[in-house]
């Protein structure tokens, strides 16, 4: 098995982590805010697959304690980027061997050129994790459902770069930790169909203070939530990555489905911390706008989202939480 | 002077009917919760322009017990309309004679023909107010801010109609009490303008929870309310009511200079009373597909405060509304 580095251990970046070293994968994880706790207390993964637990895990508690490994997982929220490649860019040539990977699994569009520029010529793969999980306490991660991972590969000129040997032996150490991994050939294509469903829901369900199930019960934000996607939709054919004419429909259906789902975006709204506007919509804006393709609606969401996240790093984390 | 029967004396209805009956006007008040209230300790409007307590004003407690008047001055809610209508449509005979009249003063657009053909061929006008006023408690108003009155008369087909005598009547009583009243030959085009103003910045300050001073203070929002502000305009021009191309700066900096204000739709939401979603937004949407207008960021103001106005009548007012 590869070995592996996870960068950024919240609740996404623990349970890949936890289910490769459960499964007998070398993983360093970097933990800060919880190192001590961590180091007392191991790292728990409850979940409803089977709980796990690692009494003694490898935790570093900087950048500069960790050691070489062939994979840096990176799951810190998009907001941390700056200081991830600021680390990488004096860490990358100790832990990665010329062979050495970056799997980014984050949200939004647009991250990996810059990750790609940092550590030199290594391979830079993007994750998409379709995971809900949450933080519960100190390295302690409830898994709530999904878990499956699409892993793609960034080349330069975002052309789409086909399945590598190491995809297929990171999808296979997680497998062999009970995790799906789906492999896809074209990176840009795979991040505009997650944008499909994340930049309307995790937008709505921070403004209007609504879980999943809230925005799909009422006709009107299920139209702007089609509207949504819809201009998504067109930007990404745009850039070459026409998705199936379906995809809206198919989309609102599998959310219909889903139990009620507070999304990423209001976990960190509800929490206080900074919210993915720039990769989630400002990113998708700025494609849009170099592709002559209108997003007024996405636009709109950007905007409202701007002032609440500005809202949010002068005020602090809400208190009660009742919108009217 | 004319005989005064307002009906909804709310903030605006008691501003503009104590102020004409202070000055010598036959003011009727329809007045239905708080009726025993007024009768017993009058009907009160503080004001920076002067207190004024009327200490046995003339109190209706339902439509039967209102008498013959020639101005019946609606000030409901628009979301009260239906049964505003119903009333006068069984009413509107016994109380105005041939030369009765109904002022109209509410916000959004184009309920006056309901309004002309609920009373016959009498003569109705729209009023617009600007004004900041707010109930303190039973026949207590307080006035805060502005105040002034545009009128203008509705015509068959929506043209406009000019200035009638009856206009510069109302406005002459008015100008009596100190109010100042603006007579506009157009009514449509004076409520696209209002519009201008209130279709951002009423659904964003309940969407945002935000006063107009927040609103004002972020570049996103700015930027927000400038592009539905552009499109209400070009709705506007289709509809041949084209409004100076000046008016989006001259709206964004006289609100700029304006003291922090909630506006009259986030105090219906904070108050947990319906919204005026449909005159404000579904009416402007409604004229827009007429007339082939695109108005996208409209329509998502519109999706968002459908939901919003739903979830209030089903939870009621919120409670502690710390929105992040």
């Amino acid at each position: 098995m590869l070995r592996y580095a996870v960068v950024g251990a919240g609740a996404v970046g623990c349970f890949y982590g936890i289910r490769l070293a459960a499964a007998g994968a070398d993983v360093q994880f970097l933990v800060r805010r919880d190192a001590d706790a961590v180091r007392a207390s191991g790292l728990t993964l409850t979940s409803p697959e089977g709980d796990l637990h690692l009494a003694a895990p490898r935790v570093a508690s900087g950048w500069s304690a960790l050691e070489p490994c062939d994979v840096l997982l990176v799951a810190t929220k998009a907001t941390a980027n700056r200081e991830v490649l600021g680390e990488l860019a004096v860490h990358a040539d100790r832990l990665l061997g010329p062979d050495g990977a970056v799997l980014l699994v984050q949200n939004g569009i647009g991250c990996e050129p810059a990750y790609a520029r940092a550590v030199g010529g290594r391979e830079v793969l993007g994750g998409l994790a379709f995971l809900c999980a949450q933080r519960r306490g100190p390295g302690v991660v409830a898994h709530l459902d999904y878990g499956a991972l699409t892993i793609a590969a960034h080349a330069p000129g975002e052309v789409a770069a086909g399945v590598t040997a190491r995809m297929r032996a990171i999808a296979g150490d997680l497998a062999t930790g009970g995790t799906p991994a789906l492999l896809d050939d074209d990176l840009v294509r795979a991040r505009w169909r997650k944008l499909m469903w994340n930049v309307p829901f995790n937008p709505l369900s921070v403004i209007l203070d609504a879980s999943t199930a809230e925005l799909m019960g009422d006709p009107a934000t299920v139209a702007l939530v089609a509207r949504t996607m819809a201009e998504v939709a067109a930007v990404a054919a745009a850039e070459g990555r026409a998705l199936p004419g379906t995809i809206v429909d198919d989309l609102l259906a599998a959310t219909a489905r889903m139990a009620p789902y507070d999304t990423s975006m209001k976990l960190d709204a509800d929490a206080g911390r900074p919210l993915e506007v720039d990769v989630m919509l400002a990113e998708p804006l700025r494609r849009a706008a170099r592709a002559g393709v209108a997003m007024p609606t996405v636009a709109a969401l950007h905007d409202q989202l701007a002032f609440l996240d500005r809202r949010i790093a002068t005020r602090g984390a809400p208190g009660s939480r009742s919108h009217g």
